[in-house]
């Protein structure tokens, strides 16, 4: 379906094909599939990085100057916006990749905001999917950044190697930021907007959080670093840590496990999608949608429709030669 | 497998059977299953309300009040507090109870958290079951707070007749709110911390972000209630607000609706969950795992090792009898 030319095109790194392709994969189903297949030996050479953090943390700013220290060290770098959310959300994205058009003339950068909502196989896989499409088009850093709430924030760790979780001083009250349930996604932490007045105590809670953590000692231990994006203070720092973590995984070979455990997610969701896909067929969509009414009205059973519509799928299977 | 003394006591709202049985749902399987079945009848009656938005905006306080109200018009309260989050949030959620203490010496009143983490099910499915179970208990009103990060807010919004965000004025930046993906699913807003300096702009803001979105005519639209929820101001606003929402989807069949549309969504879950709990025996978990490193090395593709996995699947389906 995608053809020699278009893969070619997104190998040499053609700006045009890696728009293509990441539209492809927004878009899903069979095309999507056909490309993932067509470029998989080409993909496991990027490192890829998270960006994570409630709205308002700076995430953007600190990935725009991410940007530029990769470009100093003279490696090239692609970056995906994932906003699970919705309509209201183009204008954001707008926002930021305004903040953003000072890297935007550089062959050496790539950056694209991706939808997923609403999307049939889910955000992570497609949130790792538009990673492996800029793994093939072979950039050295893949930055995934979350733009929205929603499932995004456990995803992006997920398809990411390290996750960097950005937080400010109002996010500092340590209940708060337990329940913002980063904690635990967090390779490294970021506390921008440093100049702010409650920093020192936000800093204080972070750290003894992490040390009251009950974390294995021959595990990695998160640093927290202090930014102050717009000025630029700190991101040396913060990728220096990067750096770090990425050392620790190699050596540990948790780089490997980590692709492991990726494409075993993969492979589980594929089945599920061509499951699912075969069995929600126009028949049993229709029969779902006029016994629901029962269900409704409690003259049925939510599990006995789920079974009835389970038992006319393996009819169709067994009738089917093999 | 679940008795009829335990349902019993469940109906005439027993406190210790509530919590057995949220703790069933939490559990999930075939008890969990087992029960929503046996109940099922019973549900339909209590109205739902979702509180969702970004941590430290005042939802448990907001929901708090709430509860307060609601019991002084002499109708019941079941709470759950939905956390998708992780270990490190324990002391999250046991840090709102402590500030929901002054409600929980009252019958009317059923405070719970629950936690979804990593659940076969998936969140929306277990947020709305636990709602099932409070409406079995004949509680008036159903409050489904979120206490994380997420997915939460999303099914939140699909188990709630109501949805109520609630944003403070540092989110009232428009480009954060936005990003937050938190428009689309309210169907009022609560501006809570009214008495913070940039209280006005943000009201101002919101505002008119709902005037130039493009809402029917015909549909809701949002209201906007300022609040000082730890001062009780706005609070019976927002009571009053809800009750609008309610009677405008009263009067619109939308309440069939949205009932409608919750028992779809839990008919394909539970023909995924089921279908996917049989094709993933230890037989193909095995496959799966050995099979797992001839896609890392690029010897294999994670399409083809899915459509494997599915003809073993299939294979074994026509081998039974029907």
């Amino acid at each position: 379906m995608v053809d020699n030319t278009f893969i070619n095109s997104l190998l040499s790194r053609h700006r045009p094909a890696i728009s293509r392709a990441i539209s492809i994969i927004e878009a899903g189903g069979d095309e999507a599939n056909d490309l993932l297949n067509r470029t998989h030996g080409e993909t496991g050479t990027a490192y890829r990085i998270g960006i994570a953090g409630p709205p308002g943390a700076g995430k953007s700013s600190i990935t725009n100057k991410l940007v530029k220290i990769f470009r100093q060290q003279n490696k090239s770098v692609g970056v995906i916006a994932v906003d699970p959310s919705s309509p209201f959300s183009q204008g954001a994205i707008l926002g930021d990749r305004v903040r953003m058009i000072d890297v935007c003339d550089d062959d050496g950068v790539f950056i694209r905001s991706m939808a997923t909502r609403g999307s049939l196989g889910g955000l992570s896989y497609k949130t790792s999917d538009a990673a492996d499409i800029l793994d093939v088009a072979g950039f050295d850093y893949i930055i995934l950044e979350t733009v929205g709430i929603g499932q995004s924030e456990l995803d992006i760790a997920q398809a990411a190697d390290t996750t960097v979780v950005v937080l400010v001083p109002e996010s500092g009250d340590t209940v708060q930021m337990m329940k913002a349930g980063l904690m635990e996604i967090a390779d490294l932490f970021v506390l921008n907007k440093y100049d702010r007045p409650e920093s020192e105590s936000a800093f204080g809670a972070i750290k003894s959080m992490l040390t009251n953590s009950y974390r294995n000692q021959d595990k990695w231990t998160p640093e927290v670093i202090k930014s102050i994006a717009i000025r630029e203070e700190g991101i040396n720092d913060i990728a220096e840590s990067i750096d770090k973590h990425r050392q620790f995984l190699l050596a540990d070979n948790s780089l490997y496990q980590k692709r492991n455990e990726r494409l075993l997610n993969r492979v589980m969701e594929l089945v599920k999608i061509m499951i699912m896909s075969e069995l929600w067929n126009e028949h049993r969509t229709i029969k779902l949608n006029n016994a629901i009414s029962d269900v409704v009205n409690e003259k049925k059973l939510p599990a006995d429709l789920a079974q009835d519509i389970i038992e006319s799928y393996l009819q169709d299977i067994r009738k089917s030669k093999s």
